[in-house]
């Protein structure tokens, strides 16, 4: 437990009604989207960045570990508490600061839900494309310390391709700003882009400048599907080469299929045994057509049925069937560890049929779906952890999975990042020299390690 | 000079025939177009990553100086051998090593020049967009060090937005890969993006993935005759406004005109007092309403005439107005000092009237060109440096305009980097502790200094 001293610091700092140690709250901040729990000693409720600094320049000459925490959505554990010490979270800092429509860019604060920055600079004509699943109640700057990504990145990039400027608080408490509110500059390092998707290590964002691009005129969405996971494969690859590039081509697998198809009112044969569902933006004319000509790229590839979406309400129809996988799942098992690996989109299905061997292997269910556009495949390990040794033989399929992926190309996470789950393995995926080179950075930054410790790199690595 | 011994090391590792320490080879990689001149000692071209590795073993051992070199094209500085040391040619490394037209990518070694790149993907119905100015004769390995732009930026961003991942040489000889072949990854730090425009201090490319996009299938160029620059640039407002990115949005001032008249077959009368190039480019029937609906946005904004290009040769008669600029110039004054301001867009008239008082103020013609439609200036300030006084007086015009830019939100430098000639202004734009921030990172990751050492930050700084 942290000192009374300590604790009298940080309400002096943020006023008493902004810190806790009680239990009842400490729980609630012990967790996040990954099955682990960590209790800390104490949640801070920040209300500006010069609070933050101050507190890091406590926590740093005190040596008390810090973990930021926007809505604790994680997958791999980032934002977990796992030394203790402060939960600092930063869901006060809320505010959009100002969208700039005639330089199409924004400026907000890391607690904002991202689905409501979405929806304020729609309002305007523009467009914030990463659509992280979570973004109902993630916030953008937990989006941007793990460079979330969503099914739009096919066509649009992920959140670091919109980023162009922070202000951060170092490990020491320093407020810098990097980058800036231009397209273009090259003055010193990239420091911005090293900050997201670093996975509060690095820094705490206080503030983000965010790259706007004009709303498409409109969009269509399709749903296809298919008689063969190949076939669904293939139908990404034959439009890509079409040299069309779709806002969104999720992909669910056979076993998905069979979960959704009571949730949905939706006629899901039992023939089907891959879905796509395909949306293109822009220009009305210019959809139609290019809808028309997916239609046709696709047509031999084994479809069973397609359903084309001619209002919002049908898009949303459709849509319902890939959102009601989640919950769908537990049909199957009622534990899960979800991975995200990505592989270059033709190796798709190598990397299916791998996962098929791998889930017979070890006698796990393992279902697949996700952003076949890019290759980001969401590979769902279905457990019943109450079960002796299904925790073990999961993991055993789990580094199967990664070290076929890395063979095919691939990375073992798109878009969820390291965190604590999936940092036993980067020695599988990185280079030693590489980790060496980014430990390097991590302690020339954070010499005392009190920003986010243990994540990313396994402390003994 | 270096020890005997040395260039025989040098020698054995790349063979004679690579390797020299003639005057003539030594004066041929003193320069780059600034207009400064370092002799380096010796001049070495690797013939591989190994050799590369060899070299900067031995050189971080020997302390020896390594200056990484391309074509030698920047205007920063950035490839001078300031302190004497080993110049590094990375030409011979000029394959494409493969096009991968599945998954859009390329791997292509760091001296191919950036054109040769364009012509093969385009070859194959596939684009690589980044357009420096230099890249005829630019390398691949040297727009990536500075995160090279031009005009297409506008729509389709910097080369930094292209990069999926890099093979470098670090300074300690060890040679390890980043990023990867996948559109998304968050595995560890973003090594890539950080090397990417740090300048050849961090580590030495040699081989570079690359993102390709699907070639646009047509394209339309437009020169837009203003009667002021306030109509030009409003111009540029109006049609981002109006939802619309083109491909470029690039201008030229009265004096760039002035300069241009006799180069050009051209119409450009006395009244014209600026010029607007746009293009647009994708669908052939999207582009053609786009052109139309960009002629009416600007209609009432003291257009003077335009000319659409119906044909490729036509429109090659537009740009040739524009590539005339560069040599122009000389007819104002023999020497010029090519600085690249970015402002936020809608900022641009704000920076020209400061320009233009500075340039009365000082009594310095300057003559602004370059990319409206990302607010990226390019600033010439135009001298005769026989005449005593005048390097003094363009050098504090230059200060005025960098502190202009920094007051309207801008930066110092879009697209050319820091090298040696910017690095003094440094601390006008960076604060201090994110200065530290960097050098902590160089120092972390070239402790003995000895990898391009002298850029971007000035030593005693």
């Amino acid at each position: 437990m942290l000192d009374s001293r300590i604790v009298r610091i940080l309400q002096e700092t943020v006023g008493k009604e902004n810190v806790s140690t009680e239990q009842a709250d400490r729980i609630c901040y012990s967790y996040d989207a990954t099955q682990q729990r960590f209790l800390p000693d104490v949640v801070v409720h920040p209300g500006s960045p010069r609070e933050v600094s101050l507190i890091m320049k406590m926590a740093n000459a005190e040596k008390i570990p810090v973990f930021p925490r926007g809505a604790g959505s994680g997958f791999t554990g980032g934002s977990l508490p796992t030394k203790g010490g402060i939960v600092l979270v930063m869901t006060r800092l809320d505010r959009i600061l100002r969208i700039d429509e005639e330089n199409l860019i924004a400026e907000v604060e890391p607690g904002l839900v991202t689905e409501q920055f979405q929806l304020a600079v729609e309002k305007v004509g523009l467009f914030y494309p990463p659509d992280p699943a979570s973004l109902k109640f993630s916030t953008m700057g937990g989006n941007v310390a793990e460079c979330a990504g969503g099914p739009r990145c096919v066509k649009y990039g992920v959140t670091k391709d919109y980023i162009l400027g922070l202000e951060i608080v170092t490990p020491q408490g320093d407020i810098i700003r990097t980058g800036g509110e231009t397209m273009k500059g090259v003055v010193g390092y990239d420091l911005t882009k090293l900050m997201v998707g670093s996975e509060g290590t690095l820094g705490i964002i206080t503030k983000i400048i965010v790259k706007l691009i004009p709303l498409p005129e409109a969009k269509k969405t399709m749903l296809v599907q298919f008689d063969s996971i190949d076939g669904a494969a293939q139908a990404v690859s034959s439009i890509i080469r079409g040299k069309i590039i779709p806002t969104t081509l999720e992909f669910m697998d056979a076993t998905t299929i069979d979960c959704v198809r009571k949730a949905t009112s939706l006629d899901l044969p039992e023939s089907t045994r891959a879905v796509l569902i395909i949306e293109v933006d822009g220009d009305q004319d210019l959809i139609n057509r290019q809808a028309k000509r997916i239609l046709e790229i696709i047509a031999p590839l084994g479809v069973i049925s397609t359903q084309v979406a001619e209002t919002q309400a049908e898009s949303e129809a459709l849509w319902q069937v890939r959102r009601s996988v989640s919950a769908s799942l537990r049909k199957v098992n009622p534990d899960k560890f979800n991975e995200d690996i990505c592989v270059p989109r033709s190796k798709v299905p190598d990397m299916i049929r791998a996962i098929e061997g791998i889930s017979a292997k070890h006698a796990v269910p393992i279902v697949n779906f996700g952003h076949a556009g890019d290759g980001n495949i969401h590979v769902n390990v279905m457990v019943d952890l109450k079960t002796p040794g299904e925790h073990d033989r999961a993991h055993r399929a789990i580094e199967e999975i990664f070290a076929e992926t890395l063979k095919l190309g691939g990375t073992m996470s798109g878009e969820h990042g390291i965190g604590i789950t999936k940092a036993p393995y980067i020695p599988m995926e990185l280079d030693p020299i590489a980790v060496t080179y980014m430990k390097t950075i991590k302690r020339a930054l954070d010499p005392n390690n009190i920003l986010n410790p243990g994540k990313v790199f396994l402390e003994d690595q």
